[in-house]
């Protein structure tokens, strides 16, 4: 076996769970392969229990599928495991997706139990690229998301990634980088994230730099020399109040009195009390004449630490945060799942298909969908409604359209003077890209924009918040309680 | 800027936090590239209160450290931050990693606070391999530590990971598969981890199989047809003991007619209540004469709900474990950091370098170290111990060494009639490979022979375990302690 290094090229075909290739041998097999199906990818629950969670990374599920093969290494690999049948494993060698994938515009505010992504394509095709489809929206949706918290929380003040050491590996570092750019960081610390997505890089100090030299204030003058610029000392080496911030101060002196005015200085604090720190440093700063010094703080930092210090007057320019937003660590885990949603019969029509599960929660929303954002007169999001394939006719909701809260089914809702915005779009036709996806900097503007003009303030506090209404017109709902009382009684 | 897909070379190099490189560039121009310095890698708490930590990603170090370039891509990105000087993006083009790297083996079992890997180069060389150091070190020994806490709580029963949907991106998967079976796992369903590092990979159906054909019975007799010798059956898509149990009994008894004997057959159980529903399950096929049909149970399980379902009499035959084993979901964060501990002086002499912090957990151990696990006369590690430099006299711990507790330094300890291992080996010398490394299936070896054999089981139980000793001579815990009050007092 060929030993592959951490430098060498990705094998993402391979990145996928064994039983999507024995299903798949097994369909081909049984001259299934051509069959054609939809499969839907949704989520079950917000992340810290939020009211809403943001989608991402569909442009690297773009590329997968444009590249997905199986190269002779590949081929070798998998027959050396003696489970796949010699015209399956030639079929592979051959293998491209042609499938179409309907989406949820990257960025997308999305809610619980909608399809915010559905491939239509050969069984076999559907079929093995769950594993990494999953891998992509649940990794980047669970970053965005809590990443937006975190910025939330600071009210305004910037927000940088640090979190790459203690990322789960390259990728959650650097396509965590992006996801946390999505969800509203000003910039991130990961120089290959940088460099790969043009996301704002940023950074201060090390202890390394102040322990290398002999004592601290040499360190510091050190780095006011090469960054006069730049210069945020890093003032926790030793102690912060007696040492550190004095230090600082008599290098901002030493650079005034050089008649250098610095653009961006200051310090940052990376342990003890933030808040308490915080607030003694800004008043020995200010005292010193430095009002315009920025202090910057890291250190364990998540929306809960953040709003805490804020709370008890943390004085706070830029948060770096690290471990607890790159990996979610209050809840890392995003639970979408990829699940049949419809066969096409014979005649070519899609049939439904639902799963019914012992877990309520677990039950699949059948058949192919369309899902609408509606808006009021304002221009706000109040609800998303799902409707069968046919869609609605999009004037009903101005004049007026009963649907079904499928959560309380006794409660019917009436849209009036409402406009809808459908939400899937197609991005890929028979395997190829219906055009370039947007920049990572337009995604995250797209971000912005739904959550200051389009979300309401009750679905995006952290307590309790006010959970999106998903409705379901009269017609869908009425399909899915038919089908599931059938396969109760069948 | 060139857009990379997800298929292109990894740029590892460059996966780096900025700072990094802002202070090599300074350090540079100050001319102190080529000073030689000592960083240790150490982690400061257990994952889950556990009493120990396996040590897992040393074979990918080895390998970015072999392989870390700039091209010149890299060099024109770093250009256009505007940071750094010209002369040191010249440096950069011919920067290759020539310093020696000290480590203990891949997979041994590890505690806070002593130096699991030690790095000895120049500034420059040391400071800017920090962070991805840290994420290999962070993530798969995290990911390592809790796959050994959930196949303890197992009990003998096997173990797979079935976790590539939920890891945050595809080296969480993949890397993350080869950490659960240094961990201990029997396998994963990654097929790229079993590919690339040898691990074997298996696999069941999905719900989709179920969901795709008419009906449970009829896809249930289809996966028969072609996997008579691997036929684990889904039988939660509809109703677990109305429906998937008495169908796939069904389809046994159709294969035993037609005479076939399946080498590997029995059921999945995915949603529910799995302590129940497994007891219900093996009196049905136990009753249908199937008794030799295993149980596989999979469905958001870790140590904690393993232990509870099989305290609750549970009839399971193997474990499927997802998004709670490969993320570490009740503690996602392995804090391991890299401490500058020592710098050459004029003389080649290395003198050691203290951090202290607000936090007194956070304050490092400074100088280059020797770390010695301490075995008693059964073979059972007792202790690690801490000492300078010259490292000690391994005869002493026979006829008695008084060490210091650092925690408790009034309590000395004596070792008498004990034998040492070194811990730390040198790994790598000027910038190459001192060899071969081990096997992933070695290492997975290697870890449970010291569990067996060394370990205490007092440190492996999850309630509140025994602590392990960090200990140190006189010698290094006195030169410590007067750094602190120099440091102090200065």
């Amino acid at each position: 076996m060929k030993m592959r290094t951490v430098f060498d090229k990705r094998n993402i075909s391979m990145m996928m769970d064994l039983y999507e290739l024995t299903m798949a041998n097994g369909y081909f097999l049984q001259e299934q392969q051509a069959s054609r199906v939809a499969f839907d990818v949704f989520y079950r629950r917000n992340p810290d229990n939020g009211g809403f969670a943001i989608f991402a990374g569909l442009e690297q599920i773009l590329q997968y599928l444009e590249g997905l093969h199986f190269d002779e290494d590949d081929v070798q690999y998998l027959r050396g495991l003696g489970l796949f049948d010699e015209r399956f494993l030639q079929y592979l060698r051959s293998f491209r997706f042609t499938g179409d994938v309907y989406a949820f515009p990257e960025g997308t505010i999305m809610y619980p139990n909608e399809p915010i992504l559905t491939v239509v394509a050969d069984l076999v095709q559907a079929q093995i690229i769950e594993t990494e489809l999953l891998a992509q929206v649940n990794h980047q949706s669970l970053v965005a998301t809590k990443a937006n918290r975190i910025v939330r929380a600071a009210q305004g003040r910037s927000v940088s990634d640090f979190g790459a050491r203690r990322a789960h590996n390259n990728d959650a570092a650097v396509l965590g980088a992006r996801a946390c750019y999505i969800g509203g960081v000003t910039g991130t610390a990961t120089v290959s994230a940088g460099q790969e997505f043009d996301i704002p890089v940023g950074g201060t100090m090390a202890h390394s730099w102040v322990m290398y030299y002999e004592d601290e204030l040499t360190a510091f003058r050190k780095f006011a020399e090469v960054y006069p610029d730049n210069c945020i000392l890093l003032v926790d080496t030793y102690d912060v109040l007696r040492a550190g911030v004095p230090n600082a101060i008599r290098v901002f002196d030493e650079m005034r009195a050089k008649g250098i005015r610095s653009k961006n200085y200051g310090i940052r604090l990376d342990s003890g009390d933030l808040a308490y720190l915080s607030r003694e440093a800004r008043r020995m700063l200010d005292e010193a004449g430095y009002a315009d010094a920025k202090i910057v703080v890291s250190n364990s930092l998540d929306e809960y630490t953040i709003t805490s210090i804020l709370d008890q007057g943390g004085r706070i320019d830029s948060f770096g945060v690290g471990e607890r937003m790159i990996t979610a660590k209050s809840d890392p885990v995003f639970g979408a799942v990829y699940k049949l949603c419809a066969v096409a019969g014979p005649d070519g029509r899609f049939e439904p298909r639902i799963k019914i599960s012992e877990t309520v929660e677990k039950i699949t929303n059948p058949g192919l969908k369309q899902v609408y954002r509606v808006y009021n007169q304002e221009g706000k999001a109040f609800a998303d409604l799902i409707a069968g394939q046919e869609g609605i006719d999009e004037d009903a909701v101005r004049t007026g359209l009963v649907v079904i809260d499928p959560v309380r089914p006794w409660k019917k809702r009436l849209f009036r003077d409402c406009t809808v915005k459908q939400r899937q779009q197609k991005v890929m036709a028979g395997g190829v890209r219906t055009g370039e996806g947007p920049s990572v900097r337009q995604i995250a503007e797209y971000v912005r924009r739904q959550l200051e003009q389009e979300i309401w303030d009750e679905e995006q506090r952290f307590e309790n918040p006010h959970m999106h209404y998903i409705d379901m017109t009269a017609e869908y709902y009425n399909m899915k309680m038919a089908m599931l009382e059938d396969k109760h009684n069948g």
